[in-house]
C-alpha cells in the first residue's frame, strides 16, 4: 500500500487548513539551526524552505530563527502569509515542491517558538479569583471590592517561560509550617504544595508607542496568537511571600507555553460572547456593544494521562480584548513578543476547575486519580493541558499542548 | 589661555578614573549610529573607537551598540576593560591618541545604555516599607508578618523603563473619588497622586542557568553594575488595584533608569554594613559572616531644583546580594540585562524619605518648596535624583542622575 502523502489529512483533522498553527523547530541533524514550521496534521512545513521555493515576498520573515519578525509585521501581513501557507498545503499545484518540506512532528524538537518580551499573568476567571480568595484569605471576601471593575494582573517573570515538554523542578523556598506559630517563623524547603494552572496566553506581534491606550478594537490590529500556558505555582511559598506585592518566587522558576502559536484568525468561527457583568465596566472596558469578546476553547487538564478537568474558556469573566485595554489605559507600550495570560482557568463546576488548590480546596479533599490520591503535585507526575475550539463546518481547531512532569527538587 | 584637555580633569572630579561609568550615545551627525561611551569628567570616551585605536582585544564588546554583550562577558572581562580604560584615559602615552576621541557631553545625546530583560522591584527599606504600610493600611500592622524574613519584591514592566530625561506623561488610570461609597465606585482619569520613588538599582551581566541558585557571594560574579532609577508611581492608581496581586498600572507606565551605569569595582570603598537585622534571616538570607552587602550612597531629590530630600542608601535592611539570593533561590535564571531595584530609599529622618507619599504622609502634609507646596507632583515638575559614594583616598564617586519632568495626561 502506498504511504499516504502528509499533505493528506484525515477527514475531521483538528491541525487542517483552517488551523496553521506556528512553531520553531530543528532537526537532528541540524540541532542550532531553528526553523519556522507550520503544524499540518502530524506534520510540520518547513516554512522558510517553501517561503523560498515559492519565491514569497515573505521569505525572510519565515526563513527568521523564531517568529517575532513574522509577529512584528502586523495584521496585512499576518493574513496574507496565512493565505501563502493555505496555499502550499492545498493546493495540487504546489504538492511536489511542498511535500519534500513536510517533517513528520515526531522528528522534531520543539522550541520556545517566541522570544519572551514582558510576560503579564491575568486573574480574569470570577470562579477561581473567587475560590482562590476563599481559600487564601479564609475570614476575608472572596473577591476583593477592585475585582469586578478591572481584569487584575501582574507581571511575570519572562525569562523563566520555557517550551513545552520542559522539565520542571520542583522549587525551593520560604514556607510557613502547618503548626503555626505567633509571629509566624518561615522554614525552607521543596515546596510541599507545587500546582499547575490552566491559562490560554495571548502573544502581541504588532508594537505599540508609549503613551497611546488602545481600545478594545486594537486586540485584533496587535494580537498575533493564542496558545495554551501552565503557570506552574507553588501554593506554599506563594502564600507566604505575597503580602503586600504579589505573587513572585511561588511563580518565577517556570511558566510552560505551548510550542504552538494558533492565529487569532484560526479562531474566528470560536468568538463567543462573555458572561454577563453584574457591574457594568468603566467606558475603557465597556464591551457591550463590541464584538463578542470570549472565545470558546475547550480545555482538558490531565494528570498522569488521566483526566481531572475540563475547564471551559468561554467562562472567563474578563476578556483578553479587556485585557489588553486595560494594559495600555495608563500610556504602557507593547512590544513585539509581549504575552499576556488569562489567569487560572475554572468553570463554575466541580470537574472544571483549573488548579488543584481549588480541585482539592487547598489540599483539603484530594483527588482520585486510578491508582492514587493527590493533594498537590509529587515528583514524577506528568502534567498536560490539551484544547480545541469549534471551527468552521464542525471540524475542530486543535491547540498545540502544554505538557511538563515535575523533577524532584535539587539536591 | 590654552584649552583644558578634556583629560585634565579638576581635582576631586566625581567622574574621575576610579568612576568610569558605562553609557550608551549618539552624535548629532549620526543619530542613529549608538555607541557604547565611558564618562570622564565633562566628557565621554568613545570606548569603541578607542578599543580600535589600541587594538584592544575587546573591540568588538566596546564597539556594540549596547552594554549588553560586554555585561554578559563576565567579571574577568569587565576588570580587563576597565584596566584598559583607566590605562587609556590616564597614561600620558596615549593622550594624543585618545583627546580627539572624547565629546563633550553636552553635545551628546543618552540612550537607554542595556536591553532591559527583566525588571524586579524590591521593597528593602524598613523605614519606607513601614511607613507606606501605615499609609496604605493604617488598621493593620505596619511591616507584613514577612517582611523581615525576605526581601519582598515585584516584577515590573521592563518595556516602559526610559532612559533618564525621557518626559513622564501623567496617567490615566481607575482611582476611587476621595468620598468613599459602599461599595467603592472607581473613577476613570488623569492619576492625581503622581508620585517618584528613589531608587538604586543593580544590573545583571554574567547570565545564571536554571535551577541554580546563587548564594550570597555569587553577587560580584553576576552584577555588573550600579544606578539611580525613578519608580514613578501613580498612588491613586496602585492603592485601587493592588490587592491581592501587587501594584500593576499604578508604576508600569514609566520607570526611568540612568544613563551611566557605575561598575561594581568603582564603588569597592563604598561597601558598609547593613542595619543589625532583628530577625535572622534563614542560611541563604544569613550574611552576618559575609563581606560587608551595604553601599553608602548618599542620594539627592530636587523637585524643580529644590532638594527636597537626601535619602542614605546605607539604611537599607535588605542589601542587593541578599536580593540576587531570593531571586534565584527557587530556581529562577538570570538574564544578561536584568535590572532588580531596591525599591524607594527612606532613611529614619524626616528629610530622608525617598518619596512624595512618605514626605506628605499620604498628601496630609503638603511639602514646602521656593514659592509653592506639593502634595503630589504637578504637570511640569521636574524630579533629579543624584548621588554620590566615598571614593579612594576622600575622592567621590559620582553615579549619573536620572532626571524626568512630568507632561500632562494626553487628552
Amino acid at each position: 500500500m502506498a504511504q499516504r502523502s502528509p499533505l493528506d489529512l484525515p477527514e475531521g483533522d483538528p491541525f487542517g487548513p483552517d488551523n496553521l498553527p506556528y512553531g520553531v523547530f530543528t532537526t537532528s541533524d541540524a540541532p542550532h539551526l531553528r526553523k519556522i514550521g507550520v503544524r499540518y496534521g502530524a506534520h510540520v512545513l518547513d516554512a522558510g524552505a517553501a517561503a523560498a521555493v515559492a519565491a514569497s515576498p515573505h521569505a525572510e520573515l519565515l526563513g527568521a530563527s523564531s517568529l517575532n519578525p513574522l509577529m512584528a509585521a502586523g495584521r496585512p501581513v499576518w493574513q496574507a502569509v496565512r493565505a501563502e501557507l493555505r496555499d502550499w498545503l492545498t493546493n495540487p499545484a504546489h504538492r511536489h515542491a511542498i511535500e519534500p518540506l513536510m517533517h513528520p512532528l515526531t522528528t522534531l524538537a520543539l522550541h520556545l517558538p517566541i522570544e519572551v518580551a514582558d510576560y503579564v499573568d491575568f486573574f480574569a476567571s470570577e470562579h477561581h479569583a473567587s475560590n482562590a480568595g476563599k481559600i487564601f484569605r479564609p475570614d476575608g471576601d472572596a473577591l476583593t471590592p477592585n475585582w469586578k471593575h478591572m481584569p487584575i494582573g501582574y507581571h511575570g517573570r519572562a525569562g523563566t517561560v520555557l517550551v513545552s515538554g520542559s522539565p520542571i523542578v520542583r522549587p525551593h523556598g520560604q514556607q510557613l509550617p502547618s503548626a503555626s506559630s505567633a509571629p509566624p517563623r518561615p522554614v525552607f524547603g521543596p515546596s510541599l504544595r507545587l500546582d499547575f494552572e490552566a491559562e490560554v496566553a495571548f502573544v502581541v506581534g504588532a508594537p505599540s508607542p508609549l503613551n497611546t491606550p488602545l481600545p478594545l478594537a486594537g486586540f485584533h490590529d496587535h494580537v498575533f496568537g493564542v496558545c495554551l500556558l501552565n503557570d506552574w505555582s507553588a501554593r506554599d511559598i506563594q502564600s507566604w511571600e505575597y503580602r503586600p506585592l504579589g505573587p513572585f518566587l511561588g511563580k518565577s522558576f517556570a511558566t510552560s507555553l505551548a510550542a504552538w502559536i494558533t492565529p487569532l484568525d484560526a479562531l474566528a468561527t470560536a468568538r463567543t460572547a462573555p458572561p454577563a457583568r453584574d457591574v457594568t465596566p468603566l467606558p475603557y472596558l465597556d464591551d457591550s456593544a463590541a464584538e463578542p469578546g470570549g472565545f470558546d476553547l475547550r480545555i482538558e487538564v490531565a494528570v498522569n494521562g488521566h483526566t481531572v478537568s475540563r475547564p471551559p474558556f468561554s467562562a472567563m469573566y474578563w476578556t483578553a480584548a479587556q485585557q489588553l485595554a486595560h494594559l495600555t489605559v495608563n500610556g504602557a507600550s507593547l512590544r513585539t513578543g509581549d504575552v499576556f495570560a488569562s489567569g487560572t482557568v475554572s468553570g463554575p463546576n466541580p470537574d472544571e476547575l483549573g488548579c488543584l488548590l481549588e480541585l482539592t480546596w487547598g489540599g483539603r479533599d484530594p483527588l482520585h486519580l486510578p491508582d492514587s490520591t493527590r493533594t498537590f503535585l509529587e515528583d514524577g507526575d506528568e502534567v498536560t493541558l490539551t484544547a480545541w475550539a469549534p471551527g468552521p463546518d464542525g471540524v475542530r481547531i486543535g491547540m498545540g499542548e502544554v505538557t511538563g512532569h515535575v523533577v524532584p527538587a535539587a539536591s
